[in-house]
C-alpha cells in the first residue's frame, strides 16, 4: 500500500514512533507479561507514565515553579465549563474573544457561571479574522482566548500583553511554538490535534488558582482534587496518557517545541506560497492571522473543488475536505506532518492547475 | 516468558484477541493505510466503531426499546454527580445504599443537587456484606446501588423489587451475567474492568429520563446532548470506545452474558471452595454475598501473607494483593480470566498450606 498523508483536524496525525509504541503496549509492557491496557493504574510502571507525561509537558514548554500540570479527560468541551466553574465567582466578569464555534461554546458554558463579556467577535465575518481591537476591562478574572482556530484557519500569532490573566484553549496548537506560560492563568488542549489520541486533555494551571471555593464543586470538577491526586483522583486513560507521552517524546527528540516551530513556519510557508501563486486556489483566512496548523482555501472555481478531493484521496492525500461551515479544502499540518507531505499537495496542486488551465 | 495471570482489579485481564486487535489498530485500521489512533472520529469508520459498540451492548444485555446507550468520559466518579445532576430535583429525595467506598463517593456527590436519604449502611463491618433490610420511601425519584463491591468482595446476588427505578453502579460486574434492564431507570459502568480499558464510560439510560430540566446543566453533563449526538457530542474517547467494542464482541463468540455467568460461578466456587477448605486461608465477606469478580480472602496466620504474595509473583500470579482497607488478598476473576488462572492460584494455595503446616 502506498503512503498515506493524513490531513485530518483531529484526531490527526502521530509520530510513527508513538503508533508503533502503542501498538507495543497493547502487547507487553516494560517486561512485565502483561499489556499496558490490563495493568494497575497504581502500578510503578504506570506511575511512570504519568510521572513522565507531566515531567514532559513541563521540560517543552517551561512551565515556571508555581503551576501544575495534569491530564484529565472530557475534552477542551468539559474544560469551557470548568474554568469558569473553579475560578469565576457568580458575581464576578470574565472577558472573552469569540473567533470560532468552539471560543462561542466557551463563552455559552461561561455564562452559566459569572458575567461574561465578549470583548469582540469576528463571526459576522465568518471567523475568518482574530479581532485584536479590544479593551480588556480591569476587573476581568481573566481574559479567555483560542490560540488556533482548527475550522477557520486562523492563529494568534502571538499572546496580548493585557493587565488580567489568559485563559487559553490551546487544543489545535500546543506544542507547535515556545509559548510564555507565565502569561496564563490557565492552559487547557484536548490531546487528540497535536499531541496524542483522544480521550485526555491537558491542563497547565496556576497553583494558587486551585481550591479558590467560589462554589460546591463536584468533584471531578475540582481542578484541586486532580491537582492534590497527581492526576489519579480516579482511574486515569491510561492509554491516552501514555500516547500523549510518547508523542511529546518525539517532539523532543525532534529539538523540542522551537525545533517544531521552524518547521511548521517552513511547511505552512511552502503551502501559502503555492495556494497565492495558484491561480485555480485561494486562501479564505486574514493574512495577518493565517494558521500555521490548519491551512483553509477554496478553488477559484468552485465547480472543481469534489474532483480535486477525488483525485487528493486517489493520491493518497486524505482528509483534506474542509469544514461544511467554510467549504473548500483544509489542510492540518501538525506537528507530525512532514514537509513530504505539504510538498505532496502542492504538487497536485500544481499539476491540477496545469491541467484544468483556462 | 512464561504465561502471567493478571488479579487486577482494575485495569484489568482483557481477552486476548481483543488486546491483539488494538495493536493492530494503532498501525493500520481497516485498510484505510492509517491508524485507528489517527482517523477522524466523524469517518466513515469510525462511526461504524460507535454504532457497533452500542448496538453489541444493547444485543448482549437485552436492553429493551425505550433506552438509549452511550460511550461517554470520565469514570463512574463523574456518573456519581451527573446522574442527581440531571435527575434529581433540589428538593426532591433519592434513596442510597452504603455499600463501600465508590458507594459512599456517590452519596457525597449526589447530596450536592438534592435530598438524600441513606437507608443502610455496612461500614461498621468494614462492608464486609450487603445490608438487604432497608424499605424505600416511596416518593424516591430513585434508589441507587452498587452492584459489586471491588474493594470488600460483595456482590447483589439479585436486585431488590422495588416501587421505584434503580440507578446501578455496575462498574466491576457489567457483562458477568444477565440483567434485567428494565427495573432500571439509569446504569452506569466505568469500562475498565469487566469491559475495557480505561477512558471511556458506558451509560444507559430511560429515554424518558432524558432532558428532564431539573437544572441548567454544562453540556457536557447533559445526558440528552450526549444521547442526541449518538456519543459524539465531541471528540469521544476513540480508542477505548473501540476496546470496549472488541471485548464485547469476543463475550459475544463466548456465548453471551449468560455463558459468561456460567464460567464465572464456576471459577468462584473453586476459589471459594479452596479459601473454604485450606487451613491457611479465610474469606474475607459474608456468605451470601460473596463476589463471582473479587475474592477477597486472607490468611489465618497474616505473618505469612508477604510470603504467600512473593511466591504467586513468582509463579506468575499478579495483582493479588488486597486493597489496604480489607488486607490480605484480592483475586479479581473478571470475565476474561480463565478457569486454567483459578487453578494456578488454587494450587498454589494448596502447596503454600502443604509447606506451611502446623
Amino acid at each position: 500500500m502506498n503512503k498515506v498523508y493524513n490531513f485530518s483536524a483531529g484526531p490527526a496525525i502521530l509520530p510513527r514512533e508513538a503508533m508503533e509504541a502503542g501498538s507495543r503496549a497493547c502487547l507487553e509492557f516494560q517486561g512485565m507479561g502483561l499489556s499496558l491496557l490490563e495493568i494497575s493504574h497504581r502500578s510503578t510502571e504506570y506511575q511512570q507514565v504519568v510521572t513522565d507525561a507531566c515531567a514532559i509537558v513541563k521540560e517543552l514548554l517551561g512551565v515556571p515553579d508555581g503551576y501544575t500540570v495534569m491530564f484529565l479527560q472530557g475534552g477542551a468541551s468539559l474544560q469551557f465549563a470548568m474554568a469558569p466553574m473553579n475560578i469565576l465567582g457568580d458575581t464576578e466578569t470574565a472577558a472573552y474573544v469569540d473567533t470560532g464555534v468552539w471560543a462561542a461554546k466557551a463563552i455559552k458554558e461561561a455564562r452559566l457561571f459569572g458575567n461574561v463579556e465578549v470583548l469582540a467577535s469576528s463571526k459576522d465575518a465568518n471567523y475568518n479574522f482574530i479581532p485584536k481591537d479590544y479593551t480588556v476591562p480591569a476587573a476581568a478574572r481573566y481574559l479567555h482566548l483560542t490560540s488556533n482556530n482548527t475550522i477557520y484557519g486562523t492563529q494568534l500569532q502571538s499572546f496580548p500583553s493585557v493587565a488580567v490573566p489568559l485563559v487559553c484553549d490551546m487544543s489545535s496548537d500546543i506544542f507547535s511554538r515556545p509559548v510564555d506560560v507565565s502569561k496564563f492563568g490557565l492552559i487547557y488542549a484536548g490531546a487528540q490535534k497535536n499531541m496524542g489520541i483522544a480521550g485526555t486533555t491537558l491542563v497547565i494551571i496556576r497553583e494558587d488558582w486551585l481550591g479558590l471555593g467560589k462554589r460546591k464543586l463536584p468533584s471531578m470538577l475540582d481542578y484541586k482534587l486532580h491537582a492534590d491526586a497527581g492526576s489519579m483522583y480516579n482511574t486515569p486513560p491510561a492509554f491516552a496518557v501514555y500516547m500523549a507521552l510518547e508523542t511529546l517524546k518525539w517532539v523532543k527528540a525532534e529539538g523540542g517545541v522551537a525545533a517544531m516551530q521552524k518547521r511548521n513556519e517552513e511547511k505552512a510557508a511552502a503551502l501559502y506560497a503555492e495556494i497565492d501563486a495558484n491561480p485555480l486556489f485561494k486562501g479564505t483566512s486574514a493574512l495577518e492571522d493565517r494558521s500555521r496548523m490548519n491551512i483553509t482555501f477554496v478553488m477559484e472555481k468552485p465547480e472543481l473543488e469534489k474532483e480535486f478531493l477525488k483525485e487528493a484521496e486517489t493520491a493518497g492525500l486524505s482528509g483534506l475536505k474542509g469544514h461544511r461551515s467554510v467549504g473548500g479544502f483544509r489542510a492540518s499540518i501538525y506537528n507530525a506532518m512532514g514537509l513530504d507531505g505539504v510538498q505532496a499537495l502542492v504538487t497536485l496542486m500544481r499539476d491540477f492547475a496545469t491541467r484544468h488551465a483556462a
